[in-house]
């Protein structure tokens, strides 16, 4: 039986990306695919020029209480950030330079990010920001900025946040098993129970 | 020790409502307090005149595909529905006579109609078809539809929908446990053990 994979799509403002970003560390037995995205074209799409938390007022007050007591719930800090959505070019560039060299320090980098921009209010949209963190975790920050910014790098984000589109995906985070779309962090254990059901 | 209680705010015409209708069945020791409201009202105020489902095509894809496997997952039976969103109105003033009424058919009701609407695609939004579903549950279907129309009746629905908005309600289902709303089928775990939770 060939390993089965989960593919986890996801955006660096996107709120409950971070509560799936972290449970990404139970799921022990599947192969994780990393797959940073741009949710602002594709919220474009359907009309939004801001993420529909802020957009509709309701719905982003329940969100952030959702939120507190989501992350209350799993385990995790979370500090309602003073700028929200935060832009997460940069880090989802580096992510994609990770992807591109199977980096094992990948996911580290990934919950970091998260866990700044969620859990220390931090500005991740600013290269010093993404320097410290990258520094923190031992690597070389400054040199890594640079090669994420090399045209090549930049494509390849903008190739998977095409791709993200022809998918079918429209919110973050999305999981795809075997073909299969499920959107929200709220999803993941059909999608790991999609994979258990197919695979047997 | 009260008996503990949770709110379930839900439209007729409502895909995620349907699955909750019926995830009730397993809220055993729990009081429930069954809340049918009007989404258009409320999704007026956000700018919409149709389901978001309609409105954002890839999101409506993808709650189609979802709730085939949630309802096969849960036991239910669905049927794409040839009309969507259908008008709960009816229904929904029927539901609100038996609450007032004290009716113990009333979750029998709302399931039947639920299941009529997603399960046999069947038009809820005709009074033939409520008084199908009121006759067969052994009830005098006619006389029900005729005083669930009286403006006594019709005012309940109006003063549970605008306070569906007060409550900060902008989607269905919704519930509501001391307080705190929770949305979305996916939410009802988290509904009833913050009851127990608050409880102790």
């Amino acid at each position: 039986m060939s390993p089965s994979k989960v593919e986890f799509w996801f955006d660096f403002g996107s709120t409950y990306s971070y509560l799936s970003a972290f449970q990404m560390e139970g799921a022990k037995d599947v192969s994780i695919s990393w797959r940073p995205f741009l949710l602002g074209p594709i919220f474009e799409e359907q009309g939004w020029n801001d993420s529909p938390f802020n957009i509709y007022p309701s719905k982003g007050r329940y969100m952030w209480r959702d939120m507190e007591r989501r992350c209350a719930r799993d385990g995790i800090p979370f500090v309602k950030p003073s700028r929200f959505p935060r832009n997460g070019l940069l880090a989802a560039r580096i992510t994609c330079l990770a992807g591109a060299r199977s980096e094992p320090w990948l996911p580290e980098f990934v919950r970091a990010v998260f866990r700044a921009n969620f859990g220390e209010d931090r500005e991740i949209g600013e290269p010093m920001e993404i320097q410290a963190i990258l520094d923190d975790l031992g690597l070389p920050g400054a040199d890594l900025i640079e090669q994420a910014q090399t045209s090549e790098n930049k494509q390849r984000l903008r190739d998977q946040t095409r791709r993200a589109a022809e998918l079918g995906i429209f919110g973050a985070p999305s999981f795809i098993v075997d073909g299969e779309l499920f959107w929200g962090s709220d999803r993941l254990e059909d999608a790991l129970a999609w994979r258990w059901r197919e695979g047997t």
